[in-house]
């Protein structure tokens, strides 16, 4: 067996999600495939890690400072989007509902993973809303709907107590095209708990 | 949105069985590891298009002429077991149960697909059977139990009709584990038709 090959594999197979068979079969698939797009990968994967850097304001990823979302004068700078991960942000814009600004914490409080308040951003956010002008409104807070992310988003809700800045959480419940039939049932009681008049 | 991340993403995309959300997630992840382990994956994939080659002799990939699988000594040099990929043979050697040769086609017979006998790699099969000292007594059809593999073994087997090598297939039949109640009609028939005295 070749150790070129084997070096790959094991490389690959270091990706999340990606077992030994997978790794395989896609490191088979660059052993055949065109050379330009093998290279491709290679270099893409290198110009990310020389490019790549957190933005100085949200801690969104950026080739520039500040990132093009900080920067974007169409959008609202009076309301802020708390996100755990640079990749939410994409999440959200993918969604195009958005035209505020964001906020990424680097994460959520987890005590178990040693995750605790100084780990994350909210020194920055505090003094992102104290500086900023014009004044922010509103926080929404889009960690995720989990016990972790729910304790990250009250956390964010008792800093903010008593200043003028309006918290605010994402609504949970049952995903859209989602079947009643097969949801859990904390889903569903959260749907029923967060019901809204018609 | 960073043009770096973008640029991995689609050139991640391009790999088989990776959609645009799992090129996205493989794209974060190569972003937040380690520096090392992700220019080490890079490195590797230029090292493979740089030093991969296909043996001369039997056609698996290898860095060295011949591959190590041919210049084994103390393999059986009587058993040439014929396979679709060099793929096949890795698979193969994983179950170690096999110490012969291979003889790597490069496909399968597949006119809707464009490949005739002029594709594959016969007339070096034939060449390799007619030269080889010490001479090969059997062949061991492995392409895959599919209409093609069966069709590229019968040509084999025709193409060496009043020769003295043993053509053999590989057994089908229910894999190792697997439960005839959610089996295919097929694979059990074979099953059936291959069956053996205990």
């Amino acid at each position: 067996m070749s150790r070129s090959l084997e070096k790959l594999i094991k490389s690959l197979g270091r990706l999340p999600g990606i077992g030994e068979k997978t790794a395989g079969r896609l490191a088979y698939h660059l052993l055949k495939c065109p050379d330009e797009q093998a290279r491709q990968l290679a270099e893409s994967i290198g110009q990310l890690r020389d490019n790549v850097f957190f933005c100085p304001r949200c801690g969104n990823i950026t080739e520039e400072d500040p990132c093009d979302i900080c920067r974007d004068e169409r959008r609202e700078r009076t309301v802020v989007c708390v996100v755990e991960e640079p990749s939410d942000i994409r999440a959200i814009e993918t969604s195009g509902s958005y035209r505020g600004l964001y906020h990424v914490l680097g994460g959520r409080l987890s005590p178990l993973e040693g995750m605790g308040p100084d780990e994350l951003s909210f020194g920055k956010l505090q003094q992102r809303i104290e500086t900023s002008r014009p004044r922010i409104n509103e926080l929404i807070v889009a960690t995720n709907p989990s016990v972790e992310g729910d304790a990250t988003a009250l956390y964010i809700q008792q800093m903010l107590n008593g200043s003028q800045v309006r918290v605010s959480r994402i609504a949970c419940g049952l995903p859209a095209g989602g079947h009643l039939e097969y949801m859990d049932a904390l889903t569903i009681s959260q749907a029923l708990h967060g019901r809204h008049n018609l």
